[in-house]
C-alpha cells in the first residue's frame, strides 16, 4: 500500500511572500516526489493493484473527466496517451459529463482527476460511472478524500499540501502521474519498445532539473509581468498541446488577478475573435512544439500586424524574429510531448507576478474557494 | 441528383440596414427550404446517394470537424446524435485535428461542416480524413466548394447565399442537417420507432413557425441590448446544449461588436472566473432545458450575489424570480433536444442590435473575412 503523509510544519510560507510563489517554488521537488517511486530500472510501475497490467491492456477508450486545473491537466494527459498509447481519449468538464448521459462501452475506464479529491461535480461524476459499471481510477493529492476512497483505484499525486487556492504544483503532478499512465499503456498495448520506455523513464527523471531551469528564468517573467500588469484582456494562443497549456494559463492569470483574459487554439483566431485585436492588445504565444511553431508564430505575426503586443513562450534555441516580441520567455528543450511540464512554469510564474503588482490577494482571490464542494 | 440554385436578386438587402438582420429574418424560410424536401411521409430521406442506410447503421463512432460556428453547429449535432442514436460523436476544431494524428477506427465516418465550402483548415482535414481511408461527409452551403466536391458525400444546407461575415442563417441550416442526421441515425441504430421518427419530422417541420416567433421578440431584445451596450465584458453560462449557444453567442457577440465576452460551462464558473464578476458585470444565462434549468438558475443567483447584471434566456412559461433578472428573453417552448433552433435567435438579434448601438460596421467587421481560406 502506497500512502502520503505530510505534517503542519510543510504547510508554512518558509519566507515566500505568498503559498502560491513558494508552491511554484516547491514543483521541482514534487514532481520528483510524484516520479521517483514508481520508475524501476527504467520501467513504470504504477502500483495500483486493482488496475492489473492485462485489464490496462484491454482498456480501449478514456474518459478524462475533472474541473478547472485538473481538467487542463487531463487535456495534456489526453495528448500523452493518443500519441504513446494509441487508446482515443475523450477529456470532459465534470459538471458538463455527469449530466449528459455519457455512452459507455465494455473496455472504457474513466479517470477521474481532483487535487482535493472531494470537488462535487467530479465526485459525482464518479458516481455514475460506478453505477453504469465502469472501471474508474482516481488521480488525487489528498488521501483518504472522497474521490480516492470511492473510485476502484488511486494514484497519489504526492505533491504535498497546496494552499493558496490557485493550483500550481499539483496540476505538474497531475500531469506526472499522467505521463507514468501514458508510458505504462503504450507499453501494455504494442506503442512502446523496452528502448522506448527506458527513454521516457529517464527523461521524466530529468524533468525536475528542467522545471528548475525554467523557475530560474523568474527576473525576466518579472519584467514580462511589468509590461502586462495594467492591461484588462490578455489573450493567449496556441496550438495542440501548448493550446491547453493556454487554457491553463488564462485561467491561472484570471484567478489570481481579475485579469479578463482567453485562450485560443491559434487556428480559430481568424473565426471571429481577431476583431477584438487592436493596437497595444496583449497576446501571449505558446509555441513549444516544433511542427507546430511555425503556424503559430505566423499567427502572432496576425495579431502584431493589427497592433498587438506579443509575448512569446518558446523553447532554447528556436529562432525568433526580434521585431515580433516585445518580451520572449524561453523554457528548456525537452522531448515535444513532455514540454507541458515545463512550459506550464513562466506563464505561472507570470500570473503571479502580475497578480502581485496589482495588489490583489493572491493566495486569496475574490469569490473562490479552494476545492469546490458544492455543484 | 439534389441541387440549389440562387440568383443575384436574393443577394440584395431587400429593405434591411445590414445583411446580417436580414439573414436572421430569413431564417424561417431557410430552415423550411433546407427541411421540407428531406422529410416524406413521416421519414426523414437524407437522399445521400454514396452512404446508403447499411452503411449508416454500421458507423459506430462519428467526429465532426469544422471552425468557428459550424463547430458550434457541430457541438450541437453532437448532443443530438448522441441522445437520438447513441453514437459517441467528438466535435473537433479542424487546426487542432489535423495536427493532432487522429485516431480512426474501421466504421467511422467525419463529418465535416462548412458554409462556404472553402474553409482551408476543414478541407485540410476532410483531405487528411480521406488519406487514412475513413468515409467523410459533408454539410455545405455552397454548392460546388472544394468540400462538397471532395467528401465522399454531401449535405447541402439550401440556406441561400450568406453575405454578412457574422454567420447567422447558415448556422440554423446546419443544425437542420444534423437533427435529420440524428433522427436517421436514431432509426438506423434502433434508437428510435417508427412512431417517433414520425413525431421528430412533424416537430421539425413545426421549426420555421416558432424561429418566427423568437424573431417576433424583437423589441424586447432591443431593450436588452441598450441595457447591455457600453459594457466591455460580457459572460455567458449555460449547461450541456445550452453552452454550445453560450459559445456561439460570445463569437457572435465578439464578431460584430468587438465587445470581450466569453462563453463558460456554468458548472465551471467557481473553478476561477466567478473571480471576475463584480458589480454590474454583465452575465448572460442560457437555461432552455428543464432538466438543468435549476442548476443553472443557482449559477445565476451565484453572480448576482456578486453584483452581476443577468440575463435569462428562458422558455415561455419557465418561473422566473422577478429580482433576479435585468432583463428576460423568452423563446417558444419546444423538444429540449430542438431548442437551440429558438434559443440562438435572440442571441444573434442581440449581438446584432448590441453592434449596431455600439456604431460597428456590422456586416464587415474589422480584421475578419466570410471564409477563411487561409490556415
Amino acid at each position: 500500500v502506497l500512502t502520503a503523509t505530510w505534517d503542519v510544519g510543510t504547510a508554512e510560507k518558509g519566507g515566500y511572500p505568498h503559498f502560491m510563489l513558494k508552491e511554484i517554488h516547491e514543483e521541482p521537488e514534487a514532481v520528483k516526489r510524484c516520479l521517483s517511486p514508481r520508475i524501476r530500472g527504467g520501467k513504470v510501475e504504477l502500483g495500483i493493484s486493482g488496475l492489473p497490467d492485462d485489464t490496462l491492456a484491454a482498456v480501449d477508450h478514456i474518459h478524462i473527466v475533472a474541473c478547472g486545473t485538473a481538467m487542463h491537466a487531463g487535456l495534456v494527459g489526453r495528448y500523452a496517451i493518443e500519441a504513446l498509447a494509441r487508446i482515443p481519449v475523450e477529456v470532459s468538464i465534470a459538471s458538463e459529463f455527469r449530466y449528459r448521459d455519457p455512452i459507455f462501452s465494455k473496455h472504457d475506464l474513466v479517470i477521474l482527476i481532483s487535487q482535493s479529491g472531494e470537488t462535487a461535480d467530479t465526485l459525482a461524476a464518479l458516481r455514475l460511472a460506478k453505477e453504469k459499471g465502469v472501471r474508474t481510477l482516481a488521480i488525487v493529492n489528498v488521501p483518504g478524500s472522497s474521490i480516492a476512497r470511492e473510485a476502484n483505484d488511486v494514484l497519489y499525486t504526492w505533491a504535498g499540501p497546496e494552499i493558496a487556492v490557485a493550483s500550481t504544483k499539483a496540476y505538474l503532478v497531475q500531469l506526472s502521474v499522467l505521463y507514468l499512465l501514458a508510458v505504462k499503456l503504450g507499453c501494455l498495448h504494442g506503442q512502446l519498445t523496452e528502448q522506448q520506455e527506458a527513454d521516457y523513464c529517464r527523461e521524466l527523471l530529468e524533468m525536475p532539473a528542467h522545471i528548475q531551469e525554467a523557475i530560474d528564468h523568474e527576473p525576466e517573467i518579472i519584467s514580462c509581468a511589468k509590461q502586462l500588469k495594467d492591461d484588462e484582456h490578455v489573450f493567449f494562443i496556441g496550438r495542440g498541446v501548448d493550446y491547453t497549456l493556454c487554457q491553463e494559463s488564462s485561467l491561472k492569470l484570471k484567478e489570481v488577478s481579475y485579469v479578463h483574459c482567453e485562450a485560443y487554439a491559434a487556428g480559430e483566431l481568424k473565426h471571429g475573435t481577431i476583431s477584438l485585436i487592436e493596437e497595444g492588445t496583449p497576446v501571449i504565444g505558446v509555441a513549444t512544439q516544433p511542427s507546430l511553431y511555425p503556424k503559430t508564430v505566423s499567427n502572432l505575426e496576425e495579431v502584431k500586424s493589427r497592433g498587438a503586443k506579443v509575448i512569446l513562450v518558446c523553447r532554447e534555441g528556436d529562432k525568433v524574429d526580434s521585431e515580433l516580441t516585445t518580451n520572449l520567455l524561453r523554457v528548456p528543450k525537452v522531448r515535444d510531448i513532455l514540454s507541458p511540464l515545463v512550459a506550464i512554469v513562466p506563464l505561472q510564474l507570470l500570473a503571479y507576478h502580475i497578480a502581485v503588482l496589482r495588489g490583489c490577494d493572491v493566495d486569496k482571490p475574490r469569490n473562490l474557494a479552494k476545492s469546490v464542494t458544492v455543484e
